[in-house]
């Protein structure tokens, strides 16, 4: 699949750290204001043969990481994204490769969150993420709050 | 440190899973109810030289898990055991190797999980799990649902 520049240096960024690297975590497309990250069952396979949570809370909790830091880039701040806290339901075994997409959880949309780090420089946003059952479905959901805080 | 046959068996099992052998996981030991976990910085370090969100998630997950398979044991039930959910606070970065403790969270203790799954061959039961940081405080703390089903 092609990447863009931006979404090139954002993988770049996700291999450069060892556990993401073992899980073999790639961006697999950017659409509208949503992220899609993936990895193969292989490198994430738990006892039963299906997907290993951690590693599912890890994909979803990435792709949100990556959706708010591409944010932060949009409005051309250089920013430092921290995950604050998450809920997490683990609702059905997966027994194929993971994908997981991100999207804004506020029902206000980014304005608030542009504004805050914009003027305070720093700004809080809750995003949702979920992992798709090949067949129709989800394996798990994610819903977690990210912070932002403007460097330097 | 020594571990008994239980745990090294349950080390084993840990290190079977290959997301979990790349994090470096290994049992810290047990004392009392509860059960601890350790992994090395160094294989789950981020992009800001402190713990991966996601291998803190998985530590404190997987120590939990090992603390309900290790009383399905006790019970002498041969049984799967799932998360259901979780709650995860990221309160402070830690920048040292991560530690990660589980125990019951259950006021009423462990009596209704053990009766549950004696007479119905399933039960649910709610764990805690915290890493702490060197200096004292800590690092991140969970709270998760786990279902142990009977084999067979």
């Amino acid at each position: 699949m092609h990447l863009d520049d931006e979404l090139r240096a954002l993988d770049a960024h996700y291999r450069s750290m060892p556990p993401v690297a073992a899980m073999g975590i790639a961006i697999a497309g950017r659409e509208g204001d949503t992220l899609t990250l993936r990895a193969p069952l292989a490198l994430n396979v738990n006892d039963k043969d299906c997907a290993f949570g951690g590693s599912l809370v890890s994909l979803m909790t990435l792709a949100g990481w990556g959706l708010v830091t591409l944010r932060c880039r949009a409005l051309g701040i250089d920013a430092d994204v921290f995950v604050a806290d998450s809920e997490v339901r683990y609702l059905a075994p997966l027994y194929s490769d993971l994908e997981a997409t991100a999207a804004l959880a506020d029902a206000s949309g980014w304005a608030p969150f542009d504004a805050a780090l914009r003027s305070r420089g720093r700004a809080r946003v809750r995003i949702a993420a979920s992992v798709p059952l090949p067949a129709g479905g989800v394996a798990t959901t994610l819903r977690a709050g990210y912070a932002a805080i403007a460097r330097g």
